[in-house]
């Protein structure tokens, strides 16, 4: 029963409904056809997703992801007043990604036309990781409960720190963010992190994207060679990229990243960017062997070590480690941490712990990018942490999401069989099912997205061409019969999880 | 009766108390001196400013302001653990600052040690507008009325939104901003600047600073000349300079920036940064005719303008000008506003106007750079915007500063016997005292706010060496009471106001 749609006048698009590829896939094929024989021109405007659904009888939704996912191949572009158009040009480079090639931005342009973007904001676009979330569906990660958050005290607090004001609201204040704030993150670093750290050292940034570009745009030079985990998270990746460095993908196990390989494959590095606490997205925490590596590599060769602390916070057994920042005695370790899990993202609060020779251009930095954070949620998290509401929220968190983990566990054990490692179960905010390698994750996350659950492909996180193909299932968010009465949706997975993992 | 101080054992300065020149001046250029002459060596540690204080047997203020003044003309420097130093590497180049001389960044260095900063983060460092104000005194400028805000309805507001969430915080918005304070945006637009403009042209940012360093990363390459207005706002310079583009200072008058100066002088701009609603910090108001010089110099020289439409809201005579944003058939104005001043600054909201073509390259960037804007606060402005509150409070906040206004003018005919043109007089927050041309207004800045009062010197907002003197003197954050009885503190200044201006 194929069914013939016109795109526009373009081009025709056969649809089969009862082949085994499923329909959004046959259409993106399509159209990457129709663009690699030249029938769809660079510039050409496609008609609305609303045209096109009907043309090809088709959901809207259906038309979007397609569009979404041509878009991210480069394939597509949108411009307000101008819809979608074809952007071949723009094609990522991807499939020219090997293994050990580095991925650098594009080259600085010498003389462009009016209304181009400049080269470094190219860069700064391409490397885009994208829209943000709508409300979280089902098994959606890197999203904390929301409504577990304590909205009330958190106003309550609001209240009292804003009728102390009396008009003074700029004292205490700096560029580098309310003093009584980073005194509280000392604090809190000193006693979670093992941290010893100076006031004059924190700087509140909104979140941790922010701090990722401020230490780019300070400390590294443009073509500046820089190691990141691989896999590892896109952000950073991307803000590297965007600022004009070249990054090496260095291969990350269990016990963090290896820095033999980096040392076998690349270029001393200017940066090794990593998250000993708890690798993203596979869930390892870096060995104490694997410190001590890492910061005499970097005393070897000069290099910073740029530790990203993320989701250390949500560590269920094992213990806590503390941070390499603790055994780092000669400076090497910028830290970055964010308060975008633990409490809510929408507050974009994050902080860097600046090396001390360098923390006070830190601060003089911020007063020409963007000033300084917002205060009134400083006032307010400074207090929240000074009483102990803070830990008092993070132990709470921490028990709910174990119990959620628990749940999640034993939702994947009934729908498709499948038991996490104990070590990947002794932290985090969500959970890695790993498919066979003949599996194409991404194609995999859109039918279930179909089907109403949301999993993020594991393959997004690789740099190289050697990537590991799963899915992200987050369970943070979800109450616990939420997590059940969804665990259904997941079923179709069950043939294709790779149980030998 | 001299007195003679040790700098630590490095040099000694003799101070004479009776002498006209200021203490803290006598100090500052024994440091000067003794730098010039190399008996302080870069890299020379300071004793603290308590010990100087005792040393010299002067205040701690003094040594501290010294130390500010010195820092600022790039002869000190501090680092957090190593205090107070010599770093006569990093001298300002003021001194060649010719008319027409423009100013450019530091040039790229390849191959640096480590520890140092990367060659855009030293501009970003060295172009630093300092740190943040303490609370304010009378006549800081720049400052709204903190106590006027109506921070009750604002906490009302919150609580009822917050209430609406139930866990659906990340819901309609996107890396531009919450959707229905885009929209309010829009409408608020339209009706006072007579600004057409779509919803997804409107990118919220965390206040000016980030939307000038926002468009200079997107649209502007490394070695653009950009023209700004001479005099003009310090940070505009600060962020184009930091992001490597070579500003040439455009002379202004109060028809608004001179186009043919402009085109005598230097080369085809790719963007000319324009605040026509009030020139900063001089307050003319571009006249229609310059409004339509700039659009049509812009069309045939193929320039971007960027449009500050900073303090647009407190216009108190001669009507409001609607915004050359209004007049852009061909898309090439890029306008940017703040809440800052109508609000309070640690909202930390402002906003972009991106061109049509470019809007979706606007959001899409902000992922790489920092998400996007605290949620929060953009959901209860929207709030405010679309419930009349945000027109009701300018409206109250015009006619509290236009009576603060009244005020301060009759302050400076009792104290100065100075009346300043009414043309100044039609908006504003603050005045202009303009002071004779062989006075350092620098200095006598630092004289009054030995005396207890604030007033930023005129000269520090000229790039070219053909600088006028003077001191902005804020009356909006201040009770009429405060100014009445402040006033009396700027009485030194009679002998020093050129009234010939």
């Amino acid at each position: 029963m194929a069914r013939t749609g016109s795109l526009g006048t373009l081009v025709s698009v056969d649809l089969d409904r009862e082949a085994e590829v499923p329909i959004h896939e046959q259409i993106a094929d399509a159209l990457r056809q129709a663009v690699a024989a030249g029938h769809l021109q660079n510039g050409t405007r496609l008609p609305s997703t609303r045209a096109l659904a009907r043309d090809w009888g088709v959901s809207r939704n259906t038309v979007m992801h397609v569009f979404d996912t041509l878009t991210g191949e480069g394939l597509l572009a949108s411009r307000v007043g101008a819809g979608t158009y074809i952007a071949a040009n723009q094609q990522a480079d991807d499939e020219d990604d090997g293994a050990a090639t580095p991925v650098a931005p594009s080259p600085a342009s010498t003389g462009y036309p009016f209304r181009r973007l400049s080269a470094r904001g190219r860069n700064l676009v391409t490397q885009s990781t994208g829209a943000l979330t709508e409300k979280p569906t089902p098994f959606m990660p890197d999203v904390p409960d929301l409504k577990s958050f304590p909205m009330r005290s958190w106003l309550r607090l609001m209240n009292e720190v804003t009728g102390r004001l009396k008009g003074n609201i700029l004292v205490n204040v700096t560029n580098a963010g309310y003093e009584p704030l980073r005194e509280a993150i000392v604090h809190h670093l000193k006693v979670t992190r093992k941290v010893d750290c100076h006031t004059d050292q924190v700087i509140i940034t909104t979140g941790s994207q922010q701090s990722l570009d401020l230490v780019s745009r300070l400390l590294l030079e443009r073509g500046d060679p820089v190691w990141i985990e691989e896999p590892g998270y896109i952000g950073t990746r991307a803000t590297l990229i965007a600022n004009g460095c070249t990054v090496y993908p260095v291969q990350t196990d269990h016990d963090g990243i290896n820095i033999e390989t980096g040392q076998r494959s690349f270029p001393a590095p200017r940066m090794i960017v990593t998250s000993p606490a708890r690798h993203y997205p596979l869930g390892g925490r870096m060995t104490p062997a694997r410190r001590s590596q890492i910061l005499a590599y970097s005393r070897d060769s000069g290099a910073w070590i740029l530790e990203d602390d993320y989701d250390c916070e949500f560590i269920y057994k094992g213990g806590i480690r503390s941070a390499i920042k603790s055994q780092d005695s000669e400076d090497r370790v910028i830290m970055i941490g964010t308060f975008s899990k633990t409490l809510l993202p929408s507050f974009r609060l994050g902080f860097v712990v600046a090396p001390k020779d360098l923390a006070v251009d830190f601060a003089r930095a911020r007063a020409v990018i963007d000033r300084h954070a917002p205060i009134l949620e400083q006032m307010v998290l400074a207090e929240f942490m000074h009483r102990g509401l803070y830990a008092a929220h993070l132990r709470h968190m921490r028990e709910l999401y174990q119990s959620r983990q628990a749940c999640m566990v034993s939702v994947l054990k009934a729908t498709v069989g499948y038991q996490p490692p104990t070590l990947e179960l002794e932290s985090g905010m969500h959970i890695v099912l790993p498919l066979k390698d003949e599996v194409d994750d991404r194609d995999v996350s859109m039918t279930l997205w179909e089907r109403g659950a949301t999993a993020r492909p594991l393959s997004i996180y690789y740099s190289s061409k050697a990537k590991r193909k799963g899915l992200l299932l987050g369970f943070a968010a979800f109450q616990a019969s939420d997590i059940h009465s969804h665990g259904p949706r997941l079923t179709p997975l069950e043939t294709l999880v790779n149980r030998a993992d």
